[in-house]
């Protein structure tokens, strides 16, 4: 059953905002085993609106409108879809019943702008949002289905998750199937791991697709099954032609769930209950950030230390001068002590830790910017290693991030 | 001069990933004078990509393109390009040039996939990619112009930057006359500072409009002179539009240039030849990533602690023990010696530390999720505040290590 989002809002055109809501919709779709086959962001204009919605009508059968809801001037989208579905707004005794309600639990009391969110138009169904004072709306018309959401992100979830997504699945039951395996790997570019795969891709049923999701140094492997046939077999074609893959690949896989690195990172130092910390030069505090950007961390992570400075490696992470001074910061000896003194100075019993060149600047013709020497550290075992990395400064740390937990996950895996 | 963007990729569609791209070229083109008025995602189908561009040149005159051009067999971009504009695909040598020398840079070898990179439609101006093997296009045909980019993000940024916004300033820049005054601040929630700026807006001239890009804890005021009026009298209306506005808002001013808070932290330091360090315990990293990730800040950026635990703030930052479990980890005491020891273990002139729940778990009724404490460090005097953040975890993090950022520099002006 296909599926169009339409976003509306002039924020996200001249991006103020960035679109989470689509992405979350996408999956929550797909899961339902809806499929999305398009997504657009058109500004608070009657014209765009009305365009988009009229597009959207004519290629899929269910249309999902999120924003321009408000109670503010520029919010037109109300007006907008009575005039598409040739209707007027009317006062919503029940809906005003919601807002009243929503008001008194927040002691608040409602203004006019406010006590106008109830004027919804006459052909459609209206859902109570029980989150927010913008009311959700359902039209049908000729098979088709159009829903309107607030733009709010918690009050579209909850209305997606509590009543579009029940109801889409009550009136459309089960007529497509959608079934994704996802395999991270490491090891490969992404043109040799596809030459790796040109005959696996080759042999894939038509309603099977392989897509590369790559991330610096790291790989994500999709696997879709869609189409028309039943729930069972696409199960079990996706997850014999899933262990032919996984053949393939073997010995680079990394995960086979879709988890980012550093969840992978969590859940193998949770398995073994072990402790892990960070010593970072050019990474400048991103690996750590990433760690502690998971809910739960502190139950692992124990912390880190950003040593930026050469004086700032010697005297936190005990890295020795002389070291320092004849082999550079950028070097075996440096990283390798880096990470052995972040597991004594932060007292855990595992750690990673980073020196490169980022640049733009700061690189010699031995050391070119993109150099970095990365190191992990395990049970009195150091495994250094040094990378050359031909990206912009941003690339760069993102990469040698990825590539530092990677070390560590293969470290403590292996061990 | 009106601006579609499309963004290809299945991944956008079932939510695996989130398309920041767009917000950020939205962002980049408003500044530049063009008007983004649709976004499209469209997975990897020829024929929804076909559809999508054919709508897109139908209704603007420039269309952006991201995504669907990597080796592997799902991107299909290329091929789809060379139907629509009735043309094929041929080797070019400049393309394979480029990916030599970036191969060579990291000491990998071109295989066969990562050479057919090379292919490139005939009937366009290939623009080359300095950050990535996947050539940027671009095609003109009736006085409409398609330019198709990498969907990576460093890389279709450095050609957005680098290249397509210069190219299209220098095309249509004669029929533009667009300015912009930016101005930082803080201390005011959006609609208080609508509330605040409601008479000055309704008096603007219709070719200028001001627009709010709120932050967490910040807002960025945009006045935007733009219309097919003169340059000079655009430059004059807005200087004095952006003198009122500031006496509307008189201290709350953090800066009157569009730079983001960690660039504003580099010059003040610059400025003041001071060094800095960072403590952080529930932005786990994210200050010192937000500094490094500026190039040359290592001329004012030390180092950082990442005291997760409250052992590492004990040991490395030397904590008191027994403020930590009289007070808790998230108090005024902790957050004051946490800055206090970075600059004394660090050897900076100023710290930042930061020390809260980040949530969703780990709140209690006194100490919400949520709960956060600042504190800047500078010249023996230590200023602490107690925030009460709302947000999801992401939310409180980059909340708290924008006011984190915001204190000291608050700090060190007035010193």
């Amino acid at each position: 059953m296909n599926v169009q989002i339409i976003t509306i809002g002039d924020e996200l055109l001249i991006g103020q905002v960035v679109d989470t809501n689509s992405a979350w919709m996408g999956q929550e779709l797909d899961k339902a085993g809806f499929r999305v086959i398009r997504r657009t962001a058109v500004g608070d204009v009657e014209k765009d609106i009305l365009e988009a919605i009229g597009a959207a009508i004519n290629c899929v059968q269910i249309v999902l409108l999120t924003g321009g809801i408000g109670p503010t001037k520029d919010d037109i989208t109300q007006k907008t879809l009575c005039k598409y579905f040739d209707s007027e707004l009317y006062f919503s005794e029940e809906v005003y019943a919601n807002i009243i309600h929503l008001f008194d639990q927040s002691g608040r009391t409602v203004n006019e702008l406010t006590r106008a969110q109830a004027m919804v138009p006459r052909k459609c169904t209206v859902i109570q949002n029980k989150t927010g004072t913008a009311p959700c709306t359902w039209f049908e018309k000729d098979g088709k289905i159009l829903v309107s959401m607030p733009g709010v992100p918690y009050e579209m979830k909850w209305l997606m998750t509590n009543e579009i997504i029940p109801r889409l699945k009550k009136k459309f039951g089960r007529d497509i199937f959608i079934r994704h395996k996802t395999t991270w790997t490491s090891g490969f570019t992404e043109s040799a791991l596809a030459m790796q795969l040109a005959g696996f891709e080759e042999q894939l049923p038509p309603f099977v697709k392989l897509a590369y999701l790559p991330q610096p140094g790291l790989i994500r492997l999709r696997l879709s099954a869609c189409g028309k046939n039943g729930e069972q077999e696409s199960e079990q074609v996706i997850t014999a032609l899933n262990e032919k893959l996984h053949k393939l690949i073997a010995g680079h896989i990394l995960a086979t769930e879709d988890k980012a690195i550093e969840e992978q990172m969590g859940e193998a130092l949770l398995a073994k209950g072990l402790t892990m910390g960070t010593a970072e030069s050019c990474t400048g505090g991103r690996i750590a950030s990433m760690l502690t950007a998971i809910p739960g961390s502190s139950r692992y992570f124990a912390g880190g230390v950003v040593s930026y400075s050469n004086d700032v490696k010697r005297r936190v992470l005990g890295v020795s001068e002389e070291d320092l001074s004849r082999y550079g910061a950028v070097s075996r000896p440096v990283v390798e002590q880096m990470s052995a003194g972040a597991i004594r100075v932060l007292g855990c019993d595992c750690a990673v830790s980073t020196s490169g060149i980022a640049g733009p600047d700061g690189g010699t013709p031995e050391k070119p910017a993109g150099t970095v020497w990365i190191a992990a550290a395990y049970k009195g075992k150091v495994v250094a290693r040094q990378h050359r990395f031909a990206g912009i400064r941003e690339m760069n740390i993102v990469r040698a991030s990825n590539m530092a937990l990677l070390a560590l996950l293969e470290l403590i895996r292996k061990a």
